[in-house]
């Protein structure tokens, strides 16, 4: 014992005494240290780096130097010379041995559950935890006296070497398993799934395999490529879902089915189509191969999510919204949704939890935790419906409300989807009601210098989601609309922008020769609309939990660029919440799709946490009419938003003047509502 | 408890107390009673009928009489006028209450695990155990307020009713089970694969489902259709293997692949398309859809099997023969293989044991079932190739002996594949050396009134595979053909059958306008060739297992009709064994194709048992070509046949004459077997 050495890992701490000669590999292994490892120890992969740390470390006894470890051998150099230098003070720990007390540092990028790093602090980082992993092996060879197959052989080299015992594989393996191993001189990368079914044998080493994170929105459809190995997102794409042919929002795509018989294999076909066109781009875009693509992970609410899976939607048009499966799809062959990424790939869709709360929602769940915390959270998904998900670690409550598609700039006149060209941002001098803007693609404002050449190429084209909360909110704060939204006529006196329309009025935003962009009264109208009605559900879910405060607010949505959730907490899209913590999150069903992709062990979780979800259908609450007219004013005609007016001098309440404005709204709403075949 | 009911079953014997009103069904099933039921008590599947047994039962303390069951009610009459009268006695057991003591008699069609008896005593009967059975549920309506998928609420009731937990559904079912609910009034029959998976839902009340066990042969292509129901086979049907002009024999088709890239894929293709086109022959038989198959199970030879399954056989055609898997292939979908069954049926394909003995002898094991017995067991398959297996309950050998196609009629200038018109019985008269036949297709001998005109639509085309043996068989009991095969030229001054071709004689054995049937030197050298190479393998496992006699013998292969095994031994193409412990079983591999489908257990056990198969390489061992050679005489150079001398008179041998004749044909024996790619 006294001649072993003494090693020490970090950041683990893990330590123990190991014979001189032992490698670092060996030795962290034998102590349960996370260090990677896909050619098993054979210095080929490189995954297996250690930095020494070097000094006189008190706290573990330990006087570590180099002279302490093997001198730098064959192996190494032959790995630099095909993979280049090893980083300053890096070594393989497979080709290292130890001699003497040492401590050993084992980066992150070494580790096979490493972490990857989300930029919001108040979200759980994502260990990297895939479904398919790869492992390097060398096969015996056949022997006529002692008859035993290939694939017998295949698995026992993975039992011998890795631990893998009992695993399955398919015929489709098979067809390619005897080529692979001649071709490898016996020496092959095996991909298995769940650590229990071999997907794919390749000759020789390889050292990457990518995974397809899948968000399937009613309008666009976005896409990740991640390096399975890193958890990297090496290529991001998005594509506009092709059944927007069949119809603009989900009940008229029910309603098409409805209409055609076999209208929903003719969606099928044209989503499957998209996905397939995706998966191109994002191969082309990270330089590899379609058939690297292993593993695709989806999300869509519940009609994208049956369309996908080639199951008719119609259920879903109508009460009592029956989803055909409320289960998470696992281990199917990518094939079996015509998708043609590596022939032996599977699909891991998330559990959608209700006939309109889908596996979008519950990816956002994922994405935002609520589950995991005492703070009192509200998830808002904004799309043509919103998801709405309130509660925390005690219980969770879910609906979706049909907001329309106003905030995908839909029904807006001067509304388009977010691209190159669109308004996304907006200030409006009150004393001058002058205003500027930015445009996506670029970073100036539109008062300063140079953006009219910076523009020349996209124009002024439209206002997207973000730029019409904030314009909104922005037409609010400069009184020009009042707290029932209507646009003060009187102003037209004051500036040329305020323009009648006979018997109401407009706010010009832009003028070009091309086009004239401008807010006007119905434009107002159609965002007060689909905001009370998120409000309103928020409001429910409240009632429901018996809560009147909101601790902390994720705001989720393609809304272009992220939100400014205080214009969007100005408008009353969202209730009153310390501003600080209200996050504008993005697409968060995507994120949640990655995580599911990276972390296998977080399908488990998703999948037992959406079964406590307790969903509520809004529209059949008797509350909810009352709730939907208050929700009407901005931001509220009665919640006070203590923790808005500490950071924003709001107008003063015209209390008592135009309330008939919500009640035509309300008629007119009942009337959208139905022709959409929303809940009843 | 004294007012309880004493309820007593035969013929299992189990008894119980029950209070009075039980229905015999749920008594049975306390017990623990074999009854089937699809339909879950509901008096509509007709599957749980019993029979009174009326009288004094003084063993059982029972007086048995009518009126202790309540009288025929609403349910057995509505049951009765969709399905008639049930059988005499019969009562549906759901339906009928007890009301006092009674005997009931559970027929063997009641039962769920009924047996399929098989005509040979010696066999195991198959016990009906199928992996997929139907189960019958109603299942809860939707409810919006309890938003619960119509997957989740279909299982609820497989759990509730049949205690059926945790079950899997893939995409495909998902895809037509909310039309078949909704079509069936929430009411569907479900096929459950293996008590773990849904892999069909039909609207309604479904009895019955299908399987299809097949059996891929190089030349022949043989399916049964069974109802897996019952067990009962309800059609049978056999097809060129159209592989056939890829080559003629095995190791021409692997030489073709190794000469036309892409020659697997073709046959591939060739294969798939005839296992459809019997599908649909079967089920057209049957007067069944196609899509009623829900099972299909596979044997066949080592290349037979990977082409099926898309393997490249190429690795099957040289040293070390091996193959891409040794293990059973499990729970694939019929598409994978192109099959268009039902769409959401699965394969079941038996293991292959080594690269020469395939899947065909694992079936001939499990149908034999030699593992079973302490008598030293023989099963010969008789094929292009011949699969030898020996041993029992200790211990067993395989091995593969390329005996060619002559006992299939290639080869052999008469000879002719089993088809009407073909000679199938031969017997020769030893005084007048006349030959009198029987022909596939008519039952009178040759030598019968009627023959010829019963015999004019076929003609008398050629021999086939027993026809062939038995002519030797007789040639040589005749006098005709010497010990070591030699046409004896010397009777054609006696015969005018004895016909000389230059240097060698002739036997005819039939003349029409069309053609002369005869047999040739060179078809007596064939068949010496190959029963030589047969027995001398037989030969080398009886010396590996260290075994002098063999105790049962089971001859199989497809020669037509069933082998006369009086004349395959006379022929010396078995051992010495008790002639009434030889059995000629036809095709043995397609009847353990049967019993894979038919019963489940059976699979797990024939898996078990082919690993510890050890396969023997017959050509590489040393004694090989002596045991040949002394195998080329007839019955046999120095094996005495005792069993045999006792039933037959055996020709004298003429000991030390024309030894030469064997040395020739060794050199023939060798350069054929290497031309065909055998072994070495």
């Amino acid at each position: 014992m006294s001649q072993d050495a003494l090693v020490v890992f970090t950041p683990s701490g893990r330590r123990g005494r190991f014979p001189v000669g032992t490698s670092v590999l060996q030795a962290a292994r034998s102590l349960g240290v996370d260090i990677d490892s896909v050619c098993g120890g054979r210095a080929l992969c490189g995954r297996c780096q250690v930095v020494l740390s070097e000094g006189e470390f008190a706290k573990h006894g330990v006087h570590s130097c180099a002279s302490n470890l093997s001198e730098r051998g064959e192996n190494e150099r032959a790995w630099e010379k095909t993979h280049g230098a090893l980083g300053e003070g890096r070594r393989l720990s497979c080709s290292t041995e130890v001699l003497g007390d040492v401590v050993i540092d084992v980066p992150a990028d070494s580790q096979v559950h490493r972490q990857i790093v989300r930029k919001r602090a108040e979200v759980r980082d994502i260990e990297l935890d895939p479904s398919v992993r790869l492992y390097y092996v060398e096969v015996q060879e056949p022997d006529m006296h002692v008859p035993s197959s290939d694939l017998r052989r295949l698995k026992e080299a993975l039992d011998f070497e890795w631990r893998l015992t009992d695993l399955h594989a398919d015929v489709r393996v098979m067809q390619h398993l005897q080529a692979a191993l001649r071709k490898g001189g016996w020496k092959v990368t095996v991909a298995v799934l769940d650590g229990e079914r071999i997907t794919a044998v390749w000759p020789g080493l390889r050292e990457k395999i990518y995974g397809m994170a899948v968000d399937v929105g009613s309008t666009t459809i976005a896409a990740h490529l991640c390096d399975l190995q890193t958890g990297e997102v090496v290529a991001s794409a998005g594509k506009m879902n092709p059944q927007i042919r069949f119809g603009e929002d989900l009940m008229s795509r029910v309603s098409y089915v409805m209409m055609n018989p076999g209208g929903d294999a003719e969606m099928t076909r044209e989503v499957r189509g998209a996905l397939n066109a995706l998966a191109a781009e994002l191969a082309a875009e990270a330089g590899i191969e379609i058939i690297e693509i292993l593993e695709a992970t989806f999300v869509g609410n519940p009609i994208m999510h049956h369309l996908l899976f080639g199951i008719n939607p119609i259920e879903l048009g109508g009460a009592p919204f029956a989803l055909a499966t409320d289960e998470a799809v696992t281990g199917l062959w990518a094939t079996e949704i015509d998708l043609h990424i590596h022939p032996n790939a599977r699909i891991y869709a998330l559990p959608c939890i209700a006939g309109h709360v889908g596996a979008d929602t519950a990816a956002a769940i994922l994405s935002e935790t609520p589950y995991l915390t005492d703070a009192m959270t509200l998830i808002v998904d904004v799309g043509t419906n919103a998801e709405i998900v309130l509660g925390n670690r005690e219980r969770l409550l879910a609906a979706s409300s049909p907001t329309g598609p106003a905030f995908e700039g839909a029904q807006i006149s001067c509304g388009q989807r977010a691209a190159p060209g669109a308004i996304e941002r907006v200030r409006i001098d009150p004393a001058t009601l002058e205003p500027r803007f930015k445009v996506i693609g670029c970073e100036l404002w539109s008062n300063e210098a140079g953006f009219a050449e910076a523009t020349v190429a996209t124009g002024v084209t439209g206002v997207c989601g973000s730029g019409i909360v904030e314009i909104m909110a922005e037409l609010y704060l400069a009184g020009i609309i009042d707290q029932d939204g209507v646009v003060d006529g009187e102003l037209a006196a004051r500036s040329p922008r305020i323009q009648a329309n006979g018997r109401t009025f407009s706010y010009v935003l832009h003028e070009s020769e091309a086009r004239t962009l401008q807010i006007t009264q119905n434009d107002v109208r159609a965002i007060q609309l689909a905001k009370a009605a998120l409000y309103a559900g928020i409001r429910l879910l409240m009632d429901k939990l018996r809560v009147e405060r909101i601790e902390r607010i994720s705001l989720a949505g393609a809304f272009g660029s992220h939100i400014d959730v205080k214009y969007a907490m100005i408008l009353g899209l969202i209730p009153d919440c310390p501003l600080e913590h209200v996050a504008s999150v993005g697409n968060a069903a995507g994120t949640g799709a990655r995580i599911a992709l990276l972390n296998r062990a977080r399908r488990e979780e998703i999948e037992t946490v959406v079964r406590r979800v307790d969903k509520v259908e809004t529209a059949v609450e008797p509350s909810f009419q009352q709730y939907f007219v208050d929700a009407m004013a901005i931001p509220h005609k009665c919640d006070p938003f203590p923790n808005l007016r500490m950071v924003v001098e709001l107008p003063e309440a015209k209390v008592g003047e135009r309330s008939g404005a919500a009640g035509r709204s309300r008629r007119t709403r009942r009337g959208r509502a139905q022709g959409e075949g929303a809940p009843t």
